[in-house]
């Protein structure tokens, strides 16, 4: 129900604007999984890759979706998206992204993922990547217990839930 | 019905966070209406003054509301807000605040919410004072017909009503 | 000497893109000033109005000048501007121009200026209006002693020579 | 001489801000370098490690350093920083450290270094790293010739050499 909205953890998921088709699939099921799980979908909001693939799948299960845009248009956002912000901030955005996820899922992409799970580890934000390449070089960066790499949507879930009861309740 | 949250246009209440009684009031009034219209609730989701205010009343009526804050924690938000959403950009976010509003309505406030009806006409947004002071002098910096002065929430929201119709469709 | 920049006053100088012969006249006659007393100029940057004509007056006298563009390549500042620096956060830079100067002083412009001394009183930044048409009505949003209303570039300096001794040291 | 500041390159150097000591000597000895090409050394100005130290070396041999500031008080610089820029965006201001700089020299450094890296490398901009550690994998997320790896302050100087004649002009 809408009155329980703000109960809802969200749920940021990175990755490219250009990636395969492998990872358009497993980027539509996971946002269909958060959305079964209840919990808000956060994402870059562009109409491209990751950003579409995993709202539409959000949508389709009827979870709400949120995308914050590096324009300044946000009637840009791909057609899933529920909450369409704009900031005119271009990557400075990918910091907002991140600061409001209560935990970030980051698929495969290039720099401006990489970026993005950056800023989370700085931030302390617990990270789970699914897909994401140089996931092992990364786990240097981290502070213990906040960096877990997924093989599956399905297991990507599990350590979500897993970060939210343990880090955040 | 939440699949049609993505249709419900934006409308950014701005205002001060120290403010009179008579403006809390009237904030509140205004979220009320803004939710019964069907329309999303935006503001800079503190718990104080026109933002916490704007959002009970949205809340009352069972609308949609969503906040930008300056904080890194989202989870400061007042307790009004649906959707918060953390930037750690302090005043930077007055832009986001305003860029992802379809119509801003600027209730009584201070040099921040100046600074809200200032980057909203710089970007060509509709805007609506509603007990803003300084109003009149603000008619020289817009262009024709993106800004209107109200005296009561019920003015405010058919202008709003207006501009969605005349501004954006 | 350039040992010893770091001591100099930064004064930000804010105006119009598109703005009339006069104004261009008095910001140029202000850059001019602001190098003669040895204070580094700081401006938005772009190859327009006040910006560039200040920046040239201050580079006449062999002043020092930075530019903080809202783009993201910082070589489309103008030719005036030695330390040219770039956000792509568009007007959120404004925020930048105005925490980065000790005083600020704004000739003529439309709402960017405007949101400048608005995001200037918010921060609690000394102002000086020097053409700007609302100076009066700014009055009621600013805290005593940290706003003066300018006729002439050299009553700018003698107000921002002020504001130096008294309020930074 | 100061008529020529805009003339000279900005080569950005990021680091860590708690650091080894050898990272830090390694750092001193790069911002000494810097200098004596004639180059403008930008960092994120905060009086800790890395900042600190390039900025220290610089100033020692005369260079002009320029600190922009997650801080809202740019009178929180470390005394190496001539020219200090505040922005209060926390780590959104590590994109204007990047975009600001015509080459970035990435030392050791932890996850707020990582995002520098990968937005330069998200914006085209040629990319050195010297002593970061994860340096080998972030190949992956380059184009061509915008990624070289030093072993020491030397080689990194030659490195920024090359690009400043290959690359930019």
């Amino acid at each position: 129900m809408i009155s329980e909205i703000r109960h809802q953890p969200i749920i940021g998921v990175m990755g490219g604007a250009m990636v395969d088709k492998e990872t358009l699939e497993t980027a539509y099921q996971l946002g269909k999984m958060i959305a079964d799980k209840g919990w808000i979908l956060l994402n870059g909001g562009r109409d491209a890759g990751v950003m579409r693939a995993s709202a539409q799948g959000a949508k389709e299960r009827g979870g709400i979706t949120v995308g914050i845009l590096p324009q300044a248009d946000r009637h840009q956002a791909n057609p899933f998206i529920d909450i369409a912000l704009a900031t005119n901030m271009a990557d400075a955005r990918n910091l907002i992204n991140v600061l409001s996820s209560d935990v970030v899922v980051a698929c495969k992409g290039s720099a401006g993922t990489l970026s993005e799970i950056a800023l989370a580890l700085k931030n302390n934000k617990p990270v789970v990547t699914l897909g994401f390449e140089a996931a092992q070089v990364l786990r240097e960066f981290t502070k213990p217990g906040l960096f877990r790499i997924a093989s599956t949507p399905e297991q990507a879930i599990l350590y979500v839930e897993k970060y939210l009861h343990d880090v955040l309740y």
